[in-house]
């Protein structure tokens, strides 16, 4: 792919914090979508609240009044000596055989950028939008947009004390939202639901993980109304090659070709590597893989991608196609927003496709 | 709870193996229902393939050609020194922080059970339907019927090598089923189905499964058609008391009583001793909590609950209420069936309500 040489696009410097006491951590993997005469990121805003060698401040939103209300739990470190502080993103308790976050270290909301030319990006003062519900209490996190006629779906990874599930919002303009709550149980995220019904029925790829069995891999899913889903099934195993022998998840939302449907897929290797790849499902039966990357087609290499808050990470959650062109915008080291772009056909000769 | 004075009712000597070279291990969690002038359990039987102190052998379902076969994978044990043949239910693979399930040494299939009189019970001699998806190829376990008009529903966990799902079969006679496939991704079982549509809606109660955060606990989903399920909500937290705070998990299905819904859940503690407790739903609103047994209704004390295939275990998939009677039936020690009664007075006392 090639690298917009503008990258990054967007970092914390151009966000400002949603409250006074906030410190924004990362501004990346955000859902895209065309709306009137713009191009609109929904970027993934984390935030923290301070910490210092002594305490981390931990911040929730408390749901259980008739108005959320976001909370400050304060973490002495030093009374807590069996918990683990030394990654950046949560607070770890390791016993035998069980790694358990007790707490993110930051809090993600969802925030609107802006831009007419899908590179110079203006990006809002405030959330889009706020957590509500008891399963969204740690955070929105890793939104995706599918445009369905003038309705845009935006799902998103919300997370709660009891794991990472995946919800549903509605809007026709990003200012008055429908939620259609939780529609997949914990732990699912990675979801990405096709832009339109496929032989009467809407499907969803989505990355279902159990607890003591195997490798998070992609499932397929259907749904009469994008509400309720059914009829799972195990869709794409993680490969043998080195690059995704972690785990493996949806990436950006699929997008029809004279081919078929192309996902650009992400993969983990054991070491947290993430790089992106890319499937070809036919065009009416999409649970079919017609053709897959046998290497990445992006893989962290610039500097604003092996280091920021989570280095070595290209993550994406969408794109969008310009006739024979395919713009990706990702999240780079878990806290910058940049953008590449591919041809078609290098595409079809990267899935070896004529 | 009053235990049925004929109890084990069923053991593995009154069921007869699928294969001449498999050997019934254990014959436990059962679905209930009534059936013309019949009890019916629709029970899980579990089969070995034999093993000594060199070896095990594996039964898993092949999915991959146009019929589903049984093949025996034979894992000789001196060869994978690092894997952990102790847990007489599963080989394990340890590394630091994760414990991970390489194969079950059983493979559980659904069987048919009768009686006249509920004590009485005759096994068919062959199994009720045999895994035919891949999503089931590691076995059917744990089966909970749902009856609604002339169709019963059951559903079941659906294992393989992606972990615990759940799926849902129907069928008017037993004899005929019609596959409506996974309802519930993995890792998700403990599924209870509603009898009845609730303010124009389907429920179940489910047990989702996040990899690093939390305890499992029990949510509720909705449905318009018991196929494809949303809305999914955090229903119920395991108490801080001993004997659940390892997990919780739906048991009988729900059964409507004057005062509401009436739930019979199981919990285990951390040592994975399972018990049974009670919820009592609002009639309209069943995620609405409206009382919990303090203590286990029903606790591991007989011989047959401490000793088995995994002892100290006591869980039921279902029960039936006649008039003010309520009978349960459950497995012990994961290879027996047994049968306890209580009446709903003493239900509602165990639940402070009058």
């Amino acid at each position: 792919m090639k690298r917009c040489i503008n990258n990054p696009l967007i970092t914390v410097k151009d966000v400002k914090p949603s409250r006074p006491d906030f410190r924004v951590e990362g501004v990346f993997n955000c859902g895209v979508c065309r709306y009137g005469d713009e191009i609109l990121l929904i970027c993934r805003v984390s935030e923290s609240a301070g910490c210092t060698d002594q305490d981390v401040k931990i911040p929730v939103m408390d749901t259980d009044g008739s108005h959320p209300t976001m909370k400050i739990i304060d973490v002495v470190k030093e009374e807590h000596p069996e918990w683990n502080f030394t990654d950046s993103r949560s607070v770890i308790r390791n016993t035998p055989f069980v790694r358990k976050v007790v707490y993110l270290t930051s809090f993600s909301h969802l925030r609107l950028a802006h831009s007419k030319d899908g590179i110079h990006f203006t990006v809002d003062d405030a959330p889009m939008i706020q957590p509500m519900m008891q399963e969204e209490s740690w955070g929105m996190e890793d939104p995706r947009v599918t445009q369905i006629g003038d309705t845009y779906y935006i799902n998103y990874t919300a997370v709660s004390p009891q794991g990472p599930a995946t919800a549903l919002l509605s809007t026709k303009d990003f200012k008055e939202f429908q939620r259609l709550g939780v529609i997949f149980p914990p732990e699912n995220k990675d979801v990405v639901i096709f832009p339109e019904k496929i032989g009467g029925k809407y499907y969803a790829l989505n990355r279902p993980v159990s607890l003591e069995f195997g490798t998070p891999e992609i499932w397929i899913s259907e749904s009469p109304d994008l509400i309720h889903w059914g009829n799972h099934r195990h869709f794409c195993k993680a490969s043998e090659t080195g690059w995704e022998n972690g785990r493996i998840g949806g990436g950006a939302v699929p997008f029809r070709t004279e081919k078929g449907w192309i996902e650009l897929y992400h993969a983990a290797d054991e070491a947290n590597r993430y790089c992106i790849g890319a499937l070809l499902l036919d065009a009416e039966h999409p649970e079919k893989i017609l053709a897959r990357t046998e290497n990445p087609i992006l893989q962290p290499e610039a500097d604003y991608e092996t280091s920021g808050f989570f280095g070595n990470t290209v993550f994406t959650c969408g794109c969008y196609r310009d006739g024979n062109n395919v713009t990706l915008y990702y999240g780079a080291a878990d806290d910058k927003i940049c953008r590449a772009d591919i041809t078609l056909d290098e595409l079809y000769k990267a899935l070896k496709v004529s």
